[in-house]
């Protein structure tokens, strides 16, 4: 199986550090050419599922645009320009929860969109956190911070409570490991 | 917590079926207004984690402009327009595999973005699978059906070697499941 061989780029939207839209010319193996396929371009970004050093959950429960509703999230957040992902990680739990944690494992890196890119995901779980400071979040969000058991999260999760495809594939990863 | 208002959107680059970016002068519950939020528009897709009448896990090889090399993954793919998800997700299995399956469960529907929309990810588990005719995809990658154990996919998903965000999320909700 060959990878599909990028010819040529352009812009073709500027929106900013959060949105840029590019065309791609691209080779297939098979030597089609498309010379319009279309490449989202947006910063990566980390969730955490962050267990306590009492064994239970740390979550957050916000809204968001995209949804209806509240919904059950895990820590998370864009890394800034040039930061390594677990330092953005680190700094996301403590913004957010005003927790750290000495034990970090990585769950993974997984491109959001096969076909169109929209960056990349770096999800982790954080073990045996505890809380250092009030939560500083300068997040657009309204948000709350809560503990919840391991079967707490199972139920939630099952029930769609964590309405984004990254915060459900953290937790699910997080309670698999 | 109060929902962020949409005041207006218009559209900003239409690429087609496969993805239009609109701008949208959003209100916060606070009353600020964010004249400029970008939103997309992306087709809502499927993905559904198999295990056949014989127990083991039906998945793909396959590349994707996204990633590097080849990855595991679940059956999946976009709704037409207008389309069922869980027609859509019945077609794929049918189309990528030559599977059918008489048992399916929603693992959930999730926003892709919470941000920016991008879609939404309609998550099944089917379980009894079997074969009825040969694959017969139109997808524009090469691809090739195996069949893992459930231990094999717990530690491939554990390895990374799902390399796409919701394919990652359906393997782990359906091995919870």
């Amino acid at each position: 199986m060959q990878p599909w061989k990028t010819l040529a780029r352009k812009i073709i939207l500027n929106h900013g550090q959060f949105l840029t839209v590019e065309s791609h010319a691209v080779e297939l193996p098979n030597g089609r050419v498309i010379s319009d396929w279309p490449w989202l371009v947006t910063p990566d970004f980390v969730n955490v599922a962050v267990v306590t050093d009492s064994g239970q959950f740390l979550c957050l429960r916000q809204t968001k645009y995209s949804i209806k509703g509240v919904s059950l999230a895990p820590v998370g957040g864009y890394l800034e320009p040039g930061e390594d992902p677990l330092v953005a990680a680190q700094r996301e739990l403590l913004e957010e929860t005003g927790y750290v944690a000495p034990d970090w494992i990585s769950l993974g890196i997984y491109a959001v969109d096969g076909n169109r890119g929209a960056g990349r995901a770096h999800l982790f779980l954080a073990r045996a956190a505890y809380r250092v400071a009030e939560p500083n979040a300068d997040d657009l969000e309204e948000q709350e911070v809560l503990c919840l058991s391991c079967a707490e999260v199972e139920t939630a999760l099952a029930a769609g409570e964590f309405k984004v495809l990254p915060w459900s594939a953290v937790m699910a990863l997080a309670l698999l490991h």
